[in-house]
């Protein structure tokens, strides 16, 4: 056949594939034990209650017809309000006017990386950071200005570096239990990026699908919130990791001027979304008791947190495996010291070992992390489960280990560079 | 609140409010009597079938994850190109591999557009075609080429004029009862303009989601099996027009190269679609008689065309409207002569009536159509409905006519322009 790879566009040729999507792929398709997935287990999928909720939304035969509100189903947009309204997410500002659904957090992302990226300019990023996100934003021709985390979230003395440097037009950041380290963004530092918002003038994008799944600690604030009327925060929320990331159903909040541009951007780049789910993730929701739903997802998540961390400290730490152990989310971010090559090494533990993880280079937008740096999800993994998956990570390291070794003894590995 | 349009993209400020969603909205609002919507009617879905679909979807409760083949559910994929074959549309080299599922064809029209065009590239488009495909082109930069079309298709003198002229990235073209003119490309046209694209170097964007909806006459050939082995057709196919367009399930025909870059591209926008609406499409399609199905949809909308054909030629020719009489689709292409501003009559016929259609301006790439045409839609009108809806718009255009007339006569028509 015809190769076209001339024919592509410039944004074609920003476009990667996924090292996500190849590694979850490759797990499924060699029935591997999966510390990979960012998505809940589906043992926990609220299922006979989405079903009803189908059920229900089918007695409204127009959410088979294209739906006439562009931005969504309004009885949604406004219960979305409602709940970050009770939760103190939100400045005065916001009503269901500044709410858009979309098809997952990623279709926000992608609407507001279209609505503000020229090529060429500057956006910065957590580093490491989640790179569908940045994939999108590259995808428009953005540069990245990345700017290392810490336990407390973005290093400030880094990003001060980086406005002097750069104008950027904006910052992408992971809030609470960031992909991949795990990390929580703490309420000073958000009020000192709000004035270093202000006074560099750049807008902050919230990405904040974990939120809802602290496993210990307090809640913090929001960045839109305490923006107040300064409405330079794009808000993006989820319900991809607290109900079912099949439906495909998450929102933004942004103010009205851009909300009205990211609505006509929608409809050029797919109409709208299925009146059918979303009517079907409101009737669930208005039945459903959220804040039990979410006590019992988070009781679950906590054992398998806390399985996979004492499985990794008998197994891999005395590998020299190193890990830090998130309050929230799905991710434990660490380091397999003395590795080479993660991707390979990734690869090798699926095929031979029967067990999946991410390697952490492609988390990195410059890619200049460790070389040796992975991220592990529990999400999926139950207790016993999350014995057998160290285990089997711990084989692979060490077999990994042994043949670089055998290869750098035997001068190969200078042949495969 | 703050006006952020400054800040936004280069790409923000091509994309435009689109009519068809505006006047589609403003029918919906004021509860009036309907032309405008290209969608089949809600009492023609196939709501039991669908909902049991559903129902069995969800007994794999897998599909509430993210779906691991970001092309879309195989089983579905394999299933288009089994019906595809038996209506003899494919070329050999088709597989399933070669079929991206899609939300709507909007979506398809979207990726391939992302792919392919750089701003500045040249898309040529039938005029009239239709708005929201234009839309997509012209947000990626591209710039338009438009070649008039007749009753059977494109114009081939306009097309060599404007081949002399420009370098032609792709050709998109609506094959069968085009939206808006409802005319269909002969197969004699098509097999010329197969050797246009060859012999200039263009891609061919076969949009086709009205080919199964024909009322008259024999089924046309498609560009996709006639170039045979020069894969440089993309063929774009929909379930949004003959099952029901809020379930956003389309799909796209490309060769392989250009395949695997519009999933990495699907991923970056959105990563993947809802498993459990490909899921339920496909346990929709496994236990039904589409042929069946799509036989009764085509008698009802055959008496629809003619109920609105009638209805046209008693209230509204004796006004001096003219109008196309399709074979199949959804469109009835008209003109009211002698007026000066259709968008202007299209909102009063909806607020002073209670009718709407959709005027024909935004569907001429360049603009430069003639001021009076309409697009009207029959899809969702019953043979009643068509009477009175003629009727309500045969006054609009008497009443429109009688204040455009006083207003020229007072000189205030000069004040306003």
């Amino acid at each position: 056949m015809t190769d076209w790879s001339v024919w592509h566009s410039e944004k074609a040729g920003r476009v990667q594939p996924s090292v996500i999507s190849e590694m979850m792929y490759l797990v499924k398709e060699r029935r591997a034990l999966s510390f990979t997935a960012g998505e809940p287990s589906v043992d926990l999928f609220p299922l006979d209650g989405l079903k009803e909720a189908f059920n229900k939304a089918f007695s409204d035969p127009s959410v088979l017809s294209y739906h006439p509100d562009n931005a969504g189903l309004k009885e949604l947009r406004e219960w979305i309000v409602q709940w970050m309204a009770e939760d103190k997410l939100l400045p005065p500002w916001v009503s269901a006017g500044n709410v858009i659904l979309t098809n997952g957090s990623q279709e926000g992302v992608n609407l507001i990386a279209e609505a503000l990226i020229n090529p060429g300019d500057v956006i910065m990023t957590e580093s490491p950071s989640y790179p569908e996100a940045m994939g999108t934003f590259r995808k428009e021709g953005a540069r990245f200005a990345p700017v290392l985390v810490d336990k407390d979230g973005p290093d400030l003395n880094a990003m001060e570096g980086v406005l002097q440097r750069e104008r950027v037009k904006c910052f992408y950041t992971i809030v609470n239990f960031q992909n991949p380290t795990g990390c929580t963004t703490s309420d000073d530092r958000k009020a000192r990026v709000l004035e270093l918002a202000k006074s560099h003038g750049f807008f902050i994008i919230e990405d904040d699908p974990y939120r809802n799944l602290r496993l210990e600690g307090e809640p913090t604030d929001s960045y839109i919130r305490m923006a107040g009327s300064d409405d330079r925060v794009i808000y993006l929320g989820s319900f991809s990791k607290i109900l079912a990331p099949g439906l495909r159903c998450g929102w933004l909040v942004a103010p009205s001027s851009l909300a009205s541009k990211l609505v006509e951007l929608r409809v050029s780049i797919e109409i709208s979304l299925s009146a059918l789910v979303q009517r079907a993730v409101y009737e669930f929701l208005k039945c459903t008791d959220l804040k039990s739903h979410l006590e019992s997802l988070r009781s679950v998540y906590r054992k398998r947190r806390d399985a996979l961390v004492s499985a990794l400290r008998e197994h891999a730490v005395p590998l020299g495996v190193r890990f830090d152990v998130p309050k929230g989310g799905f991710f434990l971010w660490g380091e397999i010291p003395g590795v080479e090559n993660i991707y390979e090494l990734a690869k090798f533990a699926i095929l031979e070992e029967g067990v999946g993880f991410i390697p952490g280079k492609p988390f990195y937008p410059d890619g200049a992390g460790p070389e040796g740096s992975m991220r592990l999800s529990y999400a999926k993994v139950s207790p016993e489960e999350a014995k057998e998956g160290a285990v089997r990570l711990s084989r692979a390291i060490q077999k990994f280990r042994e043949i670089e070794a055998a290869l750098s003894q035997s001068g190969l590995a200078q042949l495969r560079k």
